[in-house]
């Protein structure tokens, strides 16, 4: 895969990949049954950049403005190491998770799909939508996936991100 | 997004937007466990459209033959204003609806896919077809969407009618 | 639609509307849950279509070797009239179902998808494979559907039908 | 459908068939409700080719990282041969059963899609990788399936082994 330059530069410095859910962890789907439980349709490809990433040393995290036992469940699972779940605006917690983390904004990866990723992007080093975002999303990112959310963009940035820092080949051996 | 002049004329006047829900609001897939329990898979796009109208001050409802407690469960999240469900007619509910708010007929939009829902398409202001609508249905809009039901027709419908009425970009910034 | 002279003689004659489940009702999809339950994807359009066919006089049934609540769930809420599942072969189902009715095999459409399904279709008046068939099943067919199995496959058998016996636009008018 | 010589050669040696689960036989969706329940789409154009292997004497097995009780009720449904679920890694998984069944590697097809699968791909004497793999795993192929995981890649694979053995059509007829 041909990296540009001012993707690497931006790739090199990221410590945490942090991500929304609805969109860009899965398709978009909304799922309930008739009792009131809720679905949720993760990516098995995901999952292993996930999971690629934390061999390496990055960290992970989610902010959502949903809560859902769904998210809990596959967060687990992957050991994702931060959790902003049912947020009302997504902006504060972010600045809230870089104070704690005394990181710069430039070491931070944000992957989104939507208006409300918007002001996170703006802030992040390597601000990310994915195909399937809404096209103001995508104006206001640094790169723009070729798969689209639940379908493997997660993996993709994080292969990105691995191949720029040169531990890729080192992490999937890992597994 | 170019919108025709016909199209803004009568987007214009809009101040209540109802929708079918299977093939609407969903691909259409009917879905039931073994137990008789039902599923139903909505999209996160169109949970933002929705989010995005009332932020607008407009109203928005559904009308759908079948009653299921996935939509009550979607609706409530939503604060969809406007619930008729297990109805045997749309038109009659959608008649009685109109009397209730003391509305005129073009100050509606009626976003529909199949047979059933024609009846009030010939009603409305603004009839929408969905993409993946039967043949007839199409021919009874005067909009028909480029996204398909459950992947983001009603948020295309939402954003139209916003932008025409220049509230568009005041609701994204009260997100 | 185009209809050709040899379909449209062969759908003249169709008093019965037969079908299998898997990958004909349903995108093929065989879904469970980690307690054991199954969990079945129908199609509102193919919906619609059974009640156009009910509407209109033709008897609907169901011929699957496997069995399942979901099918029934969604059988009785279509009113569908003859259920067959579980069976070990479907011609013996078939020719068993044909002697109770008492009509002659051409008065019967067969919709299929896999290998099980040539032998009834070898039988049939009008045999369907739909567009997500096997080759071997194609090559057995009178019709290939456009749409897919789950996607309105059943629905576009049901119009052609309905059309050709001059009894669409009444059945729509009913609705 | 056309087999080169090269993959004739190794698909006659066949005995067993070895697979992975998510992304083989499933479009590779990782499924949740929010009690913690786990979902499993597979695919019944799948199963028909597994049964077909079984009419033919041929063994199906699986190997996956995941343990889920979703994987043994479909292989139980299936009468799948041999599980091996649950294993931190898949070589010494493979060597075990393979030793177990006093076989050569080169009477093994093992079906994969990421980069745990790599190791036992390298080792036996037919490797596939599905459509939806990612570019190393499909590296280390002798064969790249048309379809894609959960979309009737296995009975792909299944349908080469069984043509190339001169057993398709009397399994078809078994059914």
């Amino acid at each position: 895969m041909k990296i540009s330059k001012e993707l690497q530069k931006r790739a090199r410095k990221i410590k945490v990949i942090l991500m929304d859910v609805d969109g860009v962890l899965t398709r978009g789907d909304i799922v309930y049954d008739s009792n009131g439980l809720e679905i949720k349709h993760f990516n098995a490809h995901d999952g292993l950049g996930i999971r690629l990433a934390r061999l390496s040393g990055l960290q992970t995290g989610i902010i959502s403005l949903r809560e859902s036992g769904t998210i809990r469940t596959r967060a687990a699972e992957l050991q994702i190491n931060h959790l902003l779940l049912g947020k009302d605006k997504k902006l504060p917690a972010f600045d809230k998770l870089r104070n704690s983390l005394n990181l710069a904004a430039e070491e931070f990866c944000f992957i989104g799909d939507d208006y409300p990723d918007i002001p996170v992007m703006r802030e992040v080093g390597l601000a990310v939508a994915v195909q399937n975002a809404s096209q103001l999303t995508k104006k206001n990112a640094h790169y723009i996936t070729h798969k689209s959310g639940g379908d493997g963009a997660v993996r993709e940035v994080v292969e990105i991100i691995l191949q720029v820092q040169n531990l890729l080949q080192q992490a999937i051996e890992k597994l």
